[in-house]
């Protein structure tokens, strides 16, 4: 029986899921491929960290460059996180050492995948990276070997557990934003300084990879409008519950009509019956739309040791079976610039503005939008204490269908017209 | 650029599909796999018939047995249908003749997959069957690919797209079974004979393939229990709501401690709030837990001719990148054999009765249960002119945690002491 060899740097929560894998099912597994796997080496920063998994039985390499230069490694798995330093170098290393390796991070795939998967091709081994979006879920496989027929025209993904966590919680429990942060923290679903989740970059990254193997474009991290979540209150929420919606972050990628392809990452507001919408807690979803199949949505963890391991381990299954499959699902040669570009669709948006309390203000808001040809869908005055004693009222709005354009200058003249010193909410719906 | 040479047999709605998707899309197909697909025949029982996709550009044969030994032919595409006949004769002649095999054929596969399997292992060829479970759902890939280092516990499935519109229907519009299954043949979700969707065995079909995989057994439909939704009254669709629930029909496979596979086809009680329950009128879902991913839903479109095409195209690339995965993600002479067993769970249980309307009746019901040890959560007299002309009410009741071999004869029991001349229905929980 033939053997894979591999080698393990990075020793943290996915680097021991894949040891713990590997102790637990590897009889299993190895009948599956028909080949045995040896670890020729493992290695880390800090060899006598304390760790749930006991490693005395493997090769220690106190150095990850000599451990990807090692003659005795086939396959070199990157678990070490972080978008260059040590991850990059390992990854180049083992590649031109012509040895396929596999990569769960996916700032390393967002920032340099495009060099990297050149360099895989042009050493004629692989890269893979399942487990870099979306924890257990096989998104990149669907994308690029499932669906690969179709034109894809959107993706909506809830990617990152962290968001998604709190604004489940804040719907659930009626807490506001900081509360919810720290029980994600308490539970572990939120890092101690959650800034890279909750401002959208995290989401960002996994959207450029997704976007790039849907629309057969270079990965563009660099252009995508990001927003995060930390400007949702409690009181969004609730009003958008009143009008039948969730708030989610999203990664979006769309291609459209004039075949040019948006990325954003933004809070959005989904009707409450919608599939996306119903996928709460911690967990991960990815609704993708294609001209053949139509849509499909796959849910799952997007996070965790064994959730995110057991992708890596999708990935050895590829290379165990010799599949052929290209990176991005097409060779980077033939990858189309991805150039930003600037939405051209039309959305209904919910506002909530903060105006002054007198009489005049509903007539002036309606008027405003109106000379921007936007209708007003709904328009309720809320209550709140706080904003009271500032003799302000929180309004908020359901617009109708319109462009980002409009709808932002429009919000800004009421705001301005009415000498408000609060800056509104604008959150896109999705219907 | 090298060549795939396809046939096809077969030109109902899949057949037009795939010519469709390689009309509408060949370039980026072409693209993607790096080579030329080259359609070298295509064959269907009749010529002449109206289609909606033109067929003259491409050769015509008339036997399809003479194209499946076509030298000219890489890849047979089988989509006649039927688990024996024509289809059965042109896969085996393929697989014989060295020629990979993609099918849509579920009822084949389910009956003849373990020799079909064997054959094509022998001839070193692939057979590929991604269209046949779930339409456009990526379900085969994932389980024999992405979430292959698992031990999987469990499979629950909405598998038939037929029944889940009629269950749907019947909810949301409060209609009994014939309206609905009349409403589902005039969209084109039921076909005029209907029979093999609504007793479920279009379901076991499936859930015997996607079992096979996710346990490494051999295929073993025939051993499916199986029971469909004719039975399915709109009182107890109603009776369901108020507590909570939704009536699905369900293909499940568990793992049990035992190490024993139960296969079950039914319809079940969802909590209504449940991702499975969410999943409403034609569409198809599969739920998979497993011990390191925990658990994965995929939701989609389960039949129709471009998804279920699509699906068939993805087994094109599949055969295109040289993937090199055995059919059932294990060689078949290491699959287990897949003995019938019997289920050792313990579930809750919805009953509907239909007793005399006379005093004491309660207290049989409460004394019966309680002999058998089985607890009841609630129990409630419901309304029914119907049944009062008889003089008999019908009672439903929600039991608690037991084994099926409990519930039935506890049931069969208090029907037999309270004269009751009306079979009842007992339908499983999953909560």
């Amino acid at each position: 029986m033939k053997e894979i060899k591999v080698g393990i740097v990075g020793l943290g929560s996915v680097g021991q899921g894949v040891l713990q894998i590997l102790n637990e099912n590897l009889n299993s597994i190895e009948s599956k491929i028909n080949k045995k796997i040896k670890i020729t080496g493992i290695t880390a920063k800090n060899k006598n960290k304390k760790r749930d998994i006991k490693i005395d039985n493997y090769p220690w390499f106190d150095n990850p460059i000599e451990l990807s230069l090692n003659p005795e490694v086939d396959v070199l798995i990157e678990l070490v996180g972080g978008e260059d330093g040590i991850a990059l170098k390992v990854v180049e290393t083992a590649l031109k050492e012509k040895k396929h390796v596999i990569t769960a991070n996916k700032a390393l795939i967002a920032k340099h995948g495009n060099h990297l998967i050149n360099l895989a091709e042009k050493n004629n081994v692989k890269i893979l990276f399942e487990a870099a979006v979306a924890g257990a879920i096989p998104i990149i496989k669907t994308l690029k070997e499932s669906t690969a027929s179709n034109s894809i025209s959107a993706i909506y993904g809830i990617l990152n557990g962290t968001c998604n966590y709190i604004l489940t919680s804040m719907e659930r429990d009626g807490v506001n934003f900081n509360t919810a942060l720290k029980s994600a923290q308490d539970l572990g679903f939120a890092e101690s300084d959650p800034t890279f989740d909750i401002e959208g970059y995290d989401t960002a990254h996994k959207l450029a990879i997704l976007s790039s193997i849907a629309y057969s474009k270079e990965i563009n991290f660099m252009d995508i409008d990001v927003q995060g979540i930390t400007k949702i209150e409690l009181d969004d929420i609730l009003a958008a519950k009143d009008y039948g919606y969730k708030i989610k972050l999203l990664g979006v990628s769309k291609k459209q009509n004039n075949g040019e392809v948006i990325q954003v990452v933004r809070p959005t507001l989904l009707p409450m019956d919608s599939n996306l919408a119903m996928v709460d807690m911690e967990k991960n979803a990815i609704f993708i739309r294609g001209n053949f199949f139509s849509e499909i949505m796959l849910v799952g963890p997007g996070a965790g040791r064994l959730p995110t391991a057991s992708s890596v381990m999708s990935d050895l299954f590829d290379l165990a079976n010799e599949t052929n499959y290209p990176a991005l699902g097409i060779t980077s040669n033939k990858l189309e610039e991805n150039i930003k570009s600037e939405s051209i669709n039309s959305n209904r948006y919910y506002l909530r503005l903060f105006l002054p309390d007198v009489s005049g203000t509903m007539a002036s808001i309606t008027n405003t939008m109106a000379s921007y040809n936007i209708s007003i869908d709904d328009i309720t005055q809320r209550i709140s204490k706080k904003m009271k004693d500032n003799n302000l009222v929180p309004i908020t709005i359901i617009s109708s269908s319109t462009d980002v354009k409009s709808i932002n200058k429009a919000v800004e003249e009421i705001n301005k017209n009415n000498y408000s010193p609060l800056t509104p909410n604008i959150i896109i719906i999705e219907d």
